[in-house]
């Protein structure tokens, strides 16, 4: 049964795709925890990307606006999809959407997907790239207990580098557990506190799109 | 579908407590998303309670023996159950490894659900009560974004209390959205690295034991 939805998925996705592809916009599908600052990683992006690029985010959650209120401060298109009991985004929640978005006028589009390790790396979207978030105050075992969503990203984004001082995680073990699951796999080092090595981040991502 | 598999899961459940009642176990089905401290928490109860308790562990994990490992150096029995692409412990599940354990001879089992804040709080496993663990880390948004598990949960443990200065995470905030999702949730503010608070959790979890 798992298969058949999985199959039937990757089908819309791959429609979600071509319209992607037809309107000439770039896809993230972000994923994380809760708490390890998907949305305040968007709202740091957006505000070093929009003057170079057109965004709109798709905010995935259970329940709730505040993620998709705070994105529209910025003056950035929204549209929320609230899954209910579903713990991951899947290909046709974000179908239902896509016309609600104006494509044509997008270079990219961020989905912010529910907070949840494990699901939402098993669910294609329709994007270009996964992208996932580790808070380092999660701890260092993360890699090696929740492996898929490490394996099917591009890229690693270690965030909240600001509080290791005051944790145990060894962010050298999170590295290498990583890249032995994935060794293409680009990682970040950042705080989006404080702004550390956001800067890296958003030339990388700037260049992709650009391509 | 989601319904039926709802039922199913609750008819084995009932089993499963049928089996834990027989033989006087006070069982706690313990969630939290990834990192928050969930075994950490378990080691310290162990260590806290191990001489008025007779205490047994099953750990739930996607894949990895690193928690059931850690359990097993404190001489506690612990079975490792690996749900593979399971975001959750099911009642059959629990099921399978209940006879494995040597349930006449422990007075509390904890049950240390996969790290996710969404789909562990829809499936009972037969457990007496749910326990949930939020790092403040994780910030102050959670309870309205992810509010079933604070509804089925009877008692909060908020850990790494210890963080509180270097975050922004809101607290009463926390606390207050909390209880309006549930008035009735026990809440305890902890640090399972410092040790505060911790007395008081786990005084109240063995008087529900010993009832």
């Amino acid at each position: 049964m798992v298969s058949r939805i999985l199959e039937a998925n990757d089908r819309i996705a791959f429609e979600n795709r071509k319209k992607f592809n037809g309107a000439g916009v770039y896809v993230i599908n972000l994923m994380s925890a809760p708490g390890a600052g998907k949305t305040t990683l968007i709202e740091q992006t957006i505000k070093s990307l929009h003057k170079n690029l057109r965004i709109g985010v798709i905010e995935g959650d259970i329940a709730g606006t505040d993620d998709a209120q705070r994105i529209e401060s910025l003056g950035i298109p929204v549209i929320q999809i609230n899954t209910g009991s579903a713990c991951h985004l899947d290909a046709n929640m974000v179908n239902d959407v896509i016309d609600d978005l104006p494509l044509k006028d997008l270079d990219l589009l961020v989905v912010e997907n529910v907070g949840n390790l494990v699901c939402p790396a098993e669910f294609k979207i329709g994007e270009n790239m996964k992208v996932m978030i580790l808070s380092v105050a999660e701890g260092d075992d993360k890699p090696l207990k929740y492996p898929l969503m490490f394996q099917e990203s591009s890229a690693l984004i270690l965030n909240k580098i600001d509080l290791l001082p005051y944790i145990d995680a060894d962010i050298k073990k999170i590295k290498q557990d990583s890249l032995s699951l994935n060794p293409s796999l680009h990682i970040f080092e950042v705080s989006c506190k404080t702004g550390e090595g956001l800067s890296q981040w958003t030339e990388w991502l700037q260049s992709l799109v650009h391509q």
